[in-house]
């Protein structure tokens, strides 16, 4: 990490603060002397204007150094050319945290960049924690302490949501919408340029802060991969779930121009890759983001996709089940015992099924959800229990009846056996009244709308799954230092790849390289007829392009005629390659390949029109063992096509993914200057599974 | 249509109303007193109820033929067996309009389905309007007529969006979303049980209705698909939106097992595919539904897909990009002559593209983002605006400048050359401050949030496309009266089934049917080799599957030795059908089934893993003309080999869409005991187009 853990909690827990820079003309400096002092922020605020005189109402110190007590933090929101002296002066009084709210620096060009350069070194040099510049602060709402330059909307909810942001602009919006939900945040960060504090010194803060139970992320860029993986390995290990919004989808990039796997390897969907990896739920709107942390934060997170459906209306409840199809959930038939306890009290014109549709009888008895509800808990079959309802809107001439009605349901969702997540059928804010409720009566949080609602119960259940998965695996070990080949440059095309993968051990189909046609025709002879001859020279990487390649080679006469061909045709050629043909089998793609971010991934598909046309890839950031391989091979479109659609032979997908787990452990021994390594095909026939031609790159040394 | 339009319009315009059945101890019936009192009905309302006295403070008549003045409506609330009696008096009394809240009906049996189609038959009978049973009424918000059993969200927002709902349930959710965003209606109607009045009675009022604009329906069923489709087509004529969310997408059903067309098209998706065709918009949930409704409504229509972007944040866009991108909507550069004005004013650490973050620098200066806004409305390659914005929350203490504010970004807007639609951040409420400010300042309806505002922007040109398309075309013309061939019944395997076709002047490889060897040998001779020998045999639908095709037959000698084992391995065949043999080209499926509800639908696929793996057909009820097949075709996951991917020649698109639409309209020639007509494959060689295969299934005559 770049900053130390210690540093990072002081920064955001000070004693006192310096507003430096503070002027009645400024609406930052209004905002944040009037945040500190709304919030509860109980030690002492100095301003410090180097005019002095009177600001906000109160004398302001012309330096830091004119203050005479000790300042834990220094909000700095001076002009661009004065932050570093600032920095400077609060270093010698021995001020060790900074927020930078001024711009004009990395954002604005190369000056800006040169200036925050020296402001960063001096920072790092002194040991000073900068949160900034170009941010609007931070909210530490659980402890009372808002240095903040924006106003912040009322009332500021205490909660366990942890929020970071790569978009100081965004935050007023998440913070309405928290609200509006009635999910309380710990604490929220507008990162500014991180010159010096990262998004990651902050999860990993978060990790560890006890105020904290679901970190909310919204992210422009990743800067640092490596340091991400593990911090997001620790918020797993914490059980503390990270959910993201990740921009940047709709760019899409392929990076190298040799191997097909190129084309299948987007920067976005490496980065979707590496977040389900990691178990950071990605979501695709700032609604998701906080209903998702919201649920997550009061419920926990959901332990199956069984879900039991409770709702007073037939409509929602259809609504429901195709939302629930759409996310991957089930909503399995109930037990019999339940059932038939349920008869009992769901009106005769009624149907029991799940989803349940309690009927618009719950009008008249008001009991009725909540006895349903009651049942459905106790089946044996469900994981997680849908209750639709949600809290009130207005508070009517006499409240005591809500209160009690809304009690009584959020006793029976204390007791119950299973998670209940409360959904609303719309989403609309929670009302004041309705906050009012929820806190008074235990209510639990209700999740805004069935639309939103649905996905974030899939998420949650998503982020347990993946969790179990990934701690019941080993951290990766360091695996030996990388054996670099000799000549390791350029493109190696099949006859010195595949050599390459035999000598560690990977199956490859058997073959000869045949310099002239006898040895072609002494090699094909040996492996049998027919055979399959391919042109063998340096640096060609697509020798199909160039008529390289022949199927079916019938006798040796063939064989003669045909090899001269090849030679002919690619007068560089070292030989022709000679190898027994195969046939049947389904042909599958593995390449793995150096995204410049994440490093090595792997990519799998199905061969032909499934990665040609469909771009049908599987993606992992390395290291893969052979289960997360399996699910890899799961998750393809073609999936079926493996598991024997067509009249093919199944896979044994346990051979399958032990090989391609094998193959991408040894990419991973290559070396950095790997850049690539693709197998196309690797023919699967049932349990036999063999490369049938390779293809490596080096990147240049 | 079932009911006249006359009689819906008085229905939905009473001078006076009789609530029968009312009673102090029913909320229903305090609700819709309190409606109708509150909502400004102007007309008399009399109360109904069997024992007399006073009820809700006010004498109550024994029956409505003591009620000394006429009346227009009864509001009917009484017990389920006394409701065909107070249509009988009401009937006798001149009454022709009803709302019947009363359950009991079909929903809970059969006994009550006995007593609702006595109801109906009565009803129908003696021209009496039925709104329900089971259902809670209408509020007519236009006119101020709210005969409506449930509380109405307060306040209620006159508005143009006519709303039909088969849930009762679900009306409180919509009335209360809608509100929230500030969108009101025209008309709501509960349907209940629809034993008399239907939707498509009530969009047919709405189609005609001035105060109606966009029409919103939530949907469990489409009972009379012919009746909604007329409907459909009428909104489109008349240039009213239809939006809705029909539920039941979680359950597929396959309807023939003979013909693999069955297997892709299940009942939804014959919907899903019907209501593309009638330019019907389909979300998936209710704040899509008024959200998309509501800017239907206030923005209308949108001209094209090529949006450009006003944002106050570089987060905000970069979401907006990828939603945007998602929903098939272009954000094209801007016009140099845009970017040269934007950059004196976007300041200068800004960026200036689409999507356009003017920066932070709003909070400084309030006329940066109107500003802006008017320099890329100007732009010629923009056909579609996208402020992000929204009405304030809370009055400040002077509520002057917001107001002054958004007057001068609505009078932007109100003249920009093209439509601007304004989209918040994220999806809160309108406030009530919020929605004065748009009152009073003339500021357009805003779509809430990024995430459903990008969804309802790409919801709002795809109508004007397919306006544009459908209304280009004439309206189907009845074809000629079917020509039921002889012996149509059972299956008819390739022999007849390609006659058939053949004869009607449809593309068909040419065959013989071979009763001999040597009469096989003649025909192979005459083709020249290698042919294809398949076993013709009466009622044998999947030949493959019992061996019965042979490819690639080379010389006489092998056709003799094939024929032989054809005839042995089907003892009923009636000979072995010869055909040269294709090479080459690209295979489609071709399939015309019956759907239960929509009729003759059209499914379109590739062959081999695109049908069998990936489901991958496009679908269209029929009538289709050659343009629309042409659209299905761009529609399918495998298009890009239709245009020549894997090295694949270029098909003829315009010759493949002409002869699928010939053959859809000979399907449709063939009356109503055709079950499916499938050809597989349908050939596809550049411009080459020939059905190697077919079969056609017949429904007991």
């Amino acid at each position: 990490m770049s900053v130390e853990a210690s540093s990072v909690r002081e920064l955001f827990n000070p004693r006192s603060i310096a507003l430096v820079g503070a002027t009645d003309k400024s609406g930052w400096s209004v905002s944040t002397l009037l945040n500190l002092r709304t919030h509860g922020f109980p030690g002492p605020v100095h301003l410090v204007n180097p005019r002095g005189g009177v600001v906000h109402g109160q004398p302001a110190y012309r330096s830091l150094t004119e203050i005479p007590e000790p300042v834990d933090l220094a909000y700095v929101m001076v002009p661009t050319p004065a932050v570093l002296g600032v920095l400077k002066e609060g270093a010698k009084l021995g001020i060790r945290a900074y927020v930078v709210l001024t711009a004009g620096f990395g954002e604005s060009g190369e000056e800006g960049a040169r200036l925050e350069a020296e402001v960063a070194g001096f920072a790092r040099e002194h040991g000073l924690t900068v949160l900034g510049p170009n941010g609007n602060g931070y909210i530490n709402a659980a402890a009372g302490v808002t240095p903040y330059g924006l106003p912040i909307p009322e009332p500021l909810l205490r909660g366990s949501v942890g929020v970071v942001l790569q978009s100081g602009a965004l935050a007023s919006s998440v913070l309405g919408f928290a609200l509006a939900r009635n999910v309380g945040v710990s604490l929220l960060t507008s990162m500014g340029n991180e010159s010096v504090l990262t998004v990651t010194d902050v999860m990993d803060y978060l990790v560890d802060d006890p105020a904290t139970k679901v970190i909310a992320l919204f992210l422009e860029t990743i800067r640092n991969p490596a340091e991400f993986s593990r911090v997001a390995r620790r918020a797993l290990e914490a059980g503390k779930p990270v959910v993201a919004l990740k921009i940047g989808r709709s760019k899409l990039a392929s990076r190298t121009a040799q191997a097909h796997t190129g084309a299948l390897v987007g920067d976005d969907d490496v980065i979707d890759a590496a977040l389900r990896q990691l178990g950071v739920l990605r979501v695709r709107s700032l609604e998701d983001l906080i209903i998702t942390a919201g649920l997550l934060a009061a419920t926990g997170p959901l332990p199956g996709r069984r879900v039991g459906v409770v709702t007073p209306s037939g409509g929602a409840s259809e609504i429901i089940a195709d939302r629930a199809e759409d996310e991957g959930l089930e909503l399995p038939p109930f037990a019999p015992a339940t059932v038939a306890k349920l008869a009992g009290i769901v009106p005769s014109f009624g149907t029991v099924q799940n989803p349940l549709d309690v009927t618009g009888y719950v009008l008249i008895d008001r009991t009725l959800l909540g006895r349903a509800l009651e049942v459905v808990t106790a089946d044996p079959g469900i994981d997680v229990v849908l209750l639709l309802s949600e809290p009130p809107k207005a508070a009517p001439p006499d409240p005591a009846p809500v209160f009690a009605l809304y009690s009584a349901t959020a006793r029976r969702i204390a007791e119950s056996p299973v998670p209940v997540v409360v959904v609303s059928n719309v989403l609309t804010d929670v009302t004041e009244f309705g906050r009012r409720v929820q806190q008074e009566t235990g209510y639990p949080y209700v999740t805004g709308g069935i639309e939103h609602g649905l996905q974030a119960i899939a998420a949650a259940v998503r982020w347990s799954e993946t969790r179990e998965r990934v701690l019941a695996r080993p951290a990766a070990e360091p695996g030996p230092p990388p054996a670099v080949p000799e000549g390791a440059r350029g493109v190696w095309a099949e006859h010195r790849a595949a050599a390459l993968l035999e000598a560690a051990g990977l199956p490859v189909v058997p073959s000869a390289l045949a310099a002239t046609a006898e040895e072609a025709v002494a090699a094909s002879d040996g492996f049998g007829y027919p055979v399959v001859l391919k042109v063998a020279a340096e640096g060609l990487g697509h020798k199909s392009d160039v008529g390289g390649v022949r199927l079916g080679v019938r006798d040796a006469a063939e064989v003669r005629r045909v090899h001269a061909e090849l030679m002919a045709a690619v007068p560089e050629a070292a030989g022709v390659l000679v190898q027994p043909q195969r046939g049947g089998g389904v042909e599958l793609l593995v390449g793995v390949v150096r995204d410049p971010a994440w490093g090595l991934t792997l990519a799998v598909g199905l061969g032909g029109v499934w990665v040609e046309v469909l771009r049908d890839a599987a993606l992992r950031v390395l290291p893969v063992d052979a289960a997360e391989v399996r699910l890899a091979l799961s998750e393809l479109r073609g999936a079926a096509l493996l598991r024997g659609a067509r009249g093919a032979e199944p896979a044994d997908l346990d051979a399958v993914a032990e090989v391609v787990a094998r193959i991408a452990a040894f990419a991973g021994s290559l070396g950095d200057r790997l850049e690539s390594l693709e197998i196309n095909p690797l023919l699967v026939t049932g349990s036999r599974v063999e490369a049938l031609d390779a293809l490596v790159t080096w990147q240049d040394g």
